[in-house]
């Protein structure tokens, strides 16, 4: 589409979910043209809220039809600009926001049907609601909805025991960018019939198609939880004491995070209510998380010998052991609020990278040298998922900068980091996707013949090139 | 390709591989033609053996460019005639058996690097090697290769704790149609980049590529290993019984297989060594396997509870607790002998379904129903993965009947049992795939889109329609 939608055609759209479910105005669709932090600001002709599978289908069929660019929306807490509309204002939003029924619950099948634009909080309290967990655990989860989480493949803080969100979901509903439906519905653990066209929506950032709804796995909730913060010398120690806890624990290992002493310092001078649950300072920590399905005794017995075995190797120098339920959401609750914590510091540049678990420690090393060499002052506050090999590598602006300037330099310090992340064979988006942000990046980075295949399955998928267009690749 | 390929061509394909790594004669090349159920035969230009990543490159450019059919062919041990080539004699098969080399094992970072035609008892023992262990299992782990696992999604029988082999992959590397090499050999357990190649290519059936290289997931070894065997009085009292031990045990069931009586008969009398472990018969059977990570212990303490809880609940009628690794592997025998054990007892229907595992006991009473109605005196020896609601609802003959008259009516019985499958929100295919035997019953079954979907993929993933032709998808 060459002009901006007319509005005989954004009459059609409202005519699919009634005037009082749309948008126009510009001061009421702000929220939903930019994000969380700022990096990305879009206009839109129209934000659509459609009540249902077959009122997305309406709107694609018309979306494909007119080439109007559609732009699907749920929590807007995305992290890469996958679900900002572009500057020029011929797109739609399509936001899941009025779909979020919990369809059904079968807490002896062990699954939940969900519609697209369910909030995470909502749906992990409905399992809980019949006795059962859906493990997703992740910061925004209060807001986010569960096809942000699934067209990202959202990874969280329970990754290593129950897997990224592509792990948890057994069957989608996808309207595909021509409107036709596709029910795959399915709660099958095992169904090899074809190829996995599950998995490659999952993870597709919306450039496939919308997902509408999901058949999501539920587990047991553990018998035994137990929660450890340990002061560490250093990512050696933290890695070697993951080990120790990976043998002693296997899948009952439910989290192992890494967190800098910088990280306790922001969130205990910037967050209300936290303090440090250790005596004296440490260069670093982890958390780790235990969950048991035995009994509460197989947890607590486990968070001990791992602590003891750690102490005696020297790989832990103090911990403390989560007394009450309270105590140990005090301890999550410092670790998730640790990118927040960075806000009043002044600016912050992001890298959401992984690594082979072992080669943690020298890409910290390594990288640290690189950027400490190129902005002398820059505060490093890199955490994250251990377990995972994934670390939220961030860096604070140094005290007293200008920020704008600071800013300025993101793609040039992504550069430097990214090319250690690269050396060591890790990946330059672990858990938060490609959308806008890492989207040229990716496409030198790869073999060309990767970028090839995606682009061919996009072009297949949807010829008009209408869904969440400039999102992952350029078509 | 109209005509049988020249021998002039033949002879640009054997020079890639060189001379003696390639068939051509007809009687040596007879073991690649046909599959172990005798339900496919074809015929071949040649079979061709690369041995590496670049010869099967120039194989596959090669047979673009002169648009020779190649059917990729790993053990050969596929049920569904997906490694059979067409009767035509046009195809060429590019057998892997050479390149079976660990390429890499890295104990620390629990992965493990293999050519594509290693044999999964080699990585299964090289994975011993270092104390680790590689989880997938089955029955014919002595001959079949990684590629074909890979290709097939292959399940087997430690599903319930550590899913197909989708879930034990990290990263591939595949040759495309064209020759085209896909590096995507990452080993990180976190990597948000764009549309997932990796589970494409995994479950398509040599359709799409061939896989030439993988990275396998790695685990610890299990601390405690419990078998047990129980006599129980029905599928229903099995499905509570699992449910209890999922309870228990969480994710530390690491099997719970379901027999029925006949299938005890039938390997008692027909494989030699195998012995009823119980005094005295029962309906059905169910065997438990249970691994702990944090002591031998656990796992003696859980499988003693859930017998427990099963006798008291009149679930279990009687069991036997594995006293040795000799009777646990004695106890898996039988169970892995199931099928072979029906050859002797005449012509056999196979199927290979999954059901929402609430649902197996409605599934089994109502096949079993239409099926005697269809054909009395048929011998329903319906066994498998209990807890991942796989079911290989096998069919032996009546005894005295004629094996051919019997095989012939494979179709119809096929749609009975699938029937009821499909009315159960189940799978045809759960573990074994499309191949050539269930390619046109999938398309009757599934939505149109879905078909259209796949075909869009195939197109511009293979445009001169060279690989595996005919299998998954008629394009």
């Amino acid at each position: 589409m060459d002009s901006l939608p007319s509005s005989d055609l954004l009459s059609r759209f409202a005519a699919i979910v009634g005037e009082d479910n749309v948008i126009t105005d510009e001061k009421e669709m702000a929220p939903r043209l930019s994000e969380n932090r700022g990096l990305y600001h879009g206009r839109a002709a129209m934000v659509v809220k459609p009540a249902s599978t077959q009122e997305v289908s309406q709107i694609l069929a018309l979306a494909s039809e007119t080439g109007t660019p559609v732009v699907p929306q749920t929590g807007n807490t995305g992290l890469v600009g996958g679900q900002t509309p572009s500057e020029d204002g011929k797109s739609i939003i399509l936001s899941l926001e009025r779909m979020n029924r919990i369809r059904d619950i079968d807490p002896l099948g062990n699954t939940m049907v969900v519609d697209g634009g369910c909030i995470l909080a909502d749906i992990q309290k409905a399992a809980e609601d019949v006795g059962r967990l859906f493990p997703l655990s992740l910061g925004s989860e209060g807001s986010c909805r569960i096809a942000g989480n699934l067209s990202t493949n959202a990874g969280g803080t329970a990754v290593l025991a129950y897997g990224n969100t592509r792990q948890l979901c057994l069957g989608l509903e996808v309207v595909l960018p021509t409107g036709e439906i596709w029910d795959g519905l399915r709660r099958l653990k095992k169904d090899n019939t074809g190829y996995d066209l599950r998995d490659l929506f999952i993870g597709a950032e919306g450039t496939l198609g919308v997902i509408t709804g999901a058949v999501l796995k539920l587990f047991p909730r553990p018998a035994g939880h137990q929660v450890a913060f340990a002061g560490v010398p250093s990512p050696q120690a933290a890695l070697q004491l993951f080990e120790k806890a990976s043998n002693l624990c296997g899948t009952a290992l439910t989290g192992f995070e890494l967190m800098p002493r910088i990280g306790i310092d922001f969130t205990t001078r910037h967050i209300p209510g936290v303090r440090d649950p250790l005596a004296s300072p440490h260069p670093w920590y982890v958390l780790i998380d235990i969950s048991t399905n035995d009994s509460a005794a197989t947890a607590e017995t486990m968070v001990h010998q791992v602590l003891e075995q750690g102490l005696e190797a020297g790989l832990v120098e103090d911990a403390v052991i989560a007394a009450s339920v309270a105590q140990a959401k005090a301890i999550w609750h410092m670790r998730e609020s640790m990118s927040d914590a960075q806000k009043p510091e002044g600016g912050s540049i992001k890298h959401d990278v992984s690594v082979p678990v072992a080669r943690i420690p020298e890409f910290m090393a390594q990288a640290e040298t690189a950027v400490l060499a190129a902005m002398p002052g820059a505060r490093i506050c890199a955490f994250g998922h251990l377990g995972d090999g994934n670390i939220h590598y961030n860096i604070s602006q140094p005290v007293g900068a200008d920020k704008a300037a600071f800013l300025a330099r993101w793609r040039e310090i992504n550069a430097i980091v990214h090319a250690i992340v690269l050396e060591k064979g890790g990946s330059i988006s672990a858990e938060h996707g490609i959308g806008q942000l890492k989207r040229d990046e990716l496409a030198s980075i790869r073999p060309a013949i990767e970028i090839d295949l995606m682009r061919r399955i996009k072009r297949s998928f949807d010829p008009a090139g209408i869904m969440n267009p400039g999102k992952v690749i350029n078509v």
